[in-house]
């Protein structure tokens, strides 16, 4: 089925477009059982392809029992029996979208390791609500009022001091835009610059939302992996040597799903990669803050002079999930086609949060928060770290972010885990929805930021105990654990 | 140019894709000056299209002398001289994107007659004020939580009773999706359900932000006529059998931009065509509560019975801007696609703002606001109509929404005129970037509810006087203006 080879990570070649668009009339049932389907001459003028294209097209619905062939005198739709049990469902079926972890997410589970969110305990509920007043003072209709769509000029101008002091950016309000929320940031990224015939690389593993939605559009997919000391920039320069990809989408701080962090050599060194090969570097950051011993290197931003970095900053984690707010920014030539997208998206983003987000941001609270949070978020990886040294999982100790990235052991299949952990309300990522090959099978992404403490305890006692039994695995063989060396 | 013929509403066909490829990938700098590009039958293979496509593609770049052929032997990359300017622009280009309308309300102006959007001093600021208050004593961890993708369930639970008994609505909270502001469920439709070799139909005139996304998706666009009575249903059904389209995007409501409405009994014509031919109905209604005299008739998904109406109902423009919030009703088919879609576009709207909207939306307050909302509307519709009535343009007096379509006299172009007012610091949408056709050069939508009564009388002054000084039009020729008859 070319809709698999799709999705597997393969290009979608035009034959399957076209065969997707003949079937996808039949299924709404543009024609009757054994009637005639438009000549291949006919369907080539129609949809601007060449005549041998169609031919590809129907002799695949032959193949697939669909469509058959009489006397040579052209293509009828076969009787369909059982065979479009879709047929049924929708008057005009849409097409095959798929956001892989947000149907992890969809099934409420006790033990919630899986989303890579912080618990709402702790985040500063009661502070917030006092800006929430204070907003209303101050712009009495908020609520009535429009926001422009790059943002609310107060808050681009409070995030470009902010910048500029803290990571030395070069940067001005007009070259910041406010999303909702850092995916809304990716979305936009890729519609403006990917169509189906370009290629871009992706981290392998990566965060499996901008996979899903690279791949929607179209793009072809480089996979660039990455270690606990960074890439392998040789690979990098390689990739973009021959493939000439139009970005290369990264998390190279606290990476999802790893935790791994890029070093500061190789930041600079690909910010000069990406100059000589015109390849944008998207710099997707949603955990700087979140660090437990020291500060992150700067931003890939800091070291871009030419306009070769597109920098993602999201707030949701960790300040105010409630608002979605993120920023974007970028230099004026992609600014300009980002702000088309956002205002044919949503128009821009809803005011109120924005002054919400623009008060707690700029006080001091917000610092106090983030110290405490920090603690809070490194007591519960440790937990879960206690839990997996008695096992022979491996992984690489987080020096901050959300997750752990786990190897099971005994070559066990995450997700044949997974299907058995449901059933105990147990939820996490199984790794090869975040590798675009698709071949890192007994990893797993376990996120330690939003169950309480018990219930990570619990969960991962019950998840080993589960692994346990359904392998030849056995518990004490030996601890997995390596620290993290030569990170930033 | 390609680029042209595909923004003038003709299809973008295979070998302009693989042009603007190359060329893109040329003005990037993929090639030096008299490099050989790869081959006919390299790029054939690497794309994954018909050699004769690649060779059509080069011959437009041969013909734009941006290549030229040396020896038969292949083809070469001419000097640029001048004939590239954006190369020194960005790094890595963006693709064409497009939103007109929003281009016009980039620059502020002090006559605001373009935005169809309702001046924050008519709108309920304090009673809003009151409730976010509420709204914080009732959910402490509101602004610490993301919402469900789909929307909170309290709110499509109150959408659900509404819709339920004052449109008679067969429905469940399943059945609706939250989106932010009406925009962006035009927008995840037309990714869940347009590919680029799709036709949909639109109204002629139609909403200019639609058109832009639908061409933006690639759609083949098969115009339908709206007049002051509603549709010719002949010429839908003729469209429908003839193209097969996926969908008919339409606003029979307060029509943006002429105002119209279509009446009840082609709304439940319209929806038995839609079964029959298998054509999703797009409803989408942002006016519905701002009529003058009577009610309009019910949306389109009160007559349906089989999943063919897909209804999008905007309440940003009258009840609260500032927080965006719309929603979208269909059938579980294709909520499920739509759910996929909105995850990857930005994971869920803003709890906070469906929390405030809820406990306002619920109130009698808001009856009361729309009693007055609508008098003060009609006051300033019709101070734009008595500035009209001087003049020989012509216009139908709307019952409702936000709107006048008007027609300038002497064949006078709008965007001519634009050209000339913005200079008076006056904006209006000129009617050619409403017409899928792009023929209506002499129409204009001038919106009157967001400048005040002074304002409005005073632009529309300045207005007409400046078109009187660019033509051989009159004034007092003799009054143009004609009552709308027929009309629910």
């Amino acid at each position: 089925m070319p809709r698999q080879s799709y999705s597997n990570g393969q290009s979608y070649r035009l034959f399957e477009q076209v065969y997707d668009h003949i079937e996808n009339r039949i299924r709404r049932g543009d024609w009757k059982e054994h009637e005639k389907l438009p000549s291949i001459r006919q369907l080539a003028q129609e949809l601007q392809v060449h005549r041998l294209t169609v031919f590809r097209a129907y002799r695949l619905l032959v193949e697939q029992g669909k469509v058959y062939v009489k006397d040579k005198s052209g293509y009828f739709l076969q009787p369909s029996g059982s065979q479009m049990p879709e047929a049924v469902d929708a008057l005009v079926p849409a097409y095959e979208t798929v956001n892989h972890l947000s149907e992890i997410h969809r099934i409420p589970v006790a033990y919630q390791l899986s989303e890579a969110i912080i618990d709402p305990n702790l985040l500063p509920n009661m502070y917030l609500t006092d800006y929430v007043k204070r907003v209303f003072d101050l712009y009495p209709k908020v609520l009535a009022t429009y926001s422009p769509v790059q943002g609310d000029e107060e808050l681009r101008e409070a995030l470009c001091r902010y910048f500029t002091k803290r990571h030395l950016f070069h940067l001005t309000p007009d070259e910041i835009l406010i999303t909702s929320g850092a995916q809304q940031a990716i979305n936009l990224i890729a519609r403006i610059l990917v169509k189906p015939m370009d290629t871009i690389l992706l981290e392998r593993p990566t965060y499996s939302v901008a996979y899903d939605i690279f791949r929607q559009q179209g793009a072809q997919i480089i996979p660039v992996d990455i270690h606990p000391d960074g890439y392998n920039l040789e690979q990098v320069e390689g990739c973009m040597r021959r493939y000439k990809p139009r970005l290369f989408y990264m998390n190279p701080t606290f990476h999802n799903p790893t935790g791994y962090t890029v070093p500061v050599e190789q930041r600079k060194k690909l910010v000069e990669l990406a100059e000589r090969y015109r390849c944008l570097l998207v710099d997707d950051d949603t955990c700087y803050d979140i660090y437990f011993d020291r500060e992150p290197p700067p931003p890939l931003f800091t070291y871009d002079t030419e306009g070769c970095v597109i920098y993602i900053r999201g707030f949701s984690k960790y300040v105010s999930p409630g608002l979605r707010v993120a920023a974007v920014m970028s230099r004026p030539p992609l600014m300009k086609p980002l702000l088309t997208a956002k205002s044919l998206s949503d128009n821009g983003s809803p005011l109120l949060n924005q002054k919400m987000f623009l008060h707690y941001f700029t006080s001091d609270r917000l610092q106090q928060h983030l110290k405490k949070l920090r603690i809070a978020l490194q007591i519960r990886k440790e937990i879960v770290e206690e839990e997996l040294a008695a096992t022979d999982w491996q992984w690489i100790s987080p020096q901050g972010g959300l997750n752990l990235w786990v190897r099971l052991s005994g070559g066990l299949s995450a997700e044949k885990l997974l299907a058995a952990s449901m059933r105990q309300s147990i939820s996490f990522v199984p790794g090869i929805i975040c590798d675009p090959k698709r071949e890192l099978t007994s990893w797993a992404r376990v996120s330690y930021s939003y169950a309480n403490e018990p219930q990570l305890r619990e969960g991962m006692r019950k998840l080993i105990a589960l692994a346990g039994s359904m392998d030849s695995w056995s518990i004490n063989r030996g601890g997995g654990r390596s620290k993290a060396g030569g990170k930033a």
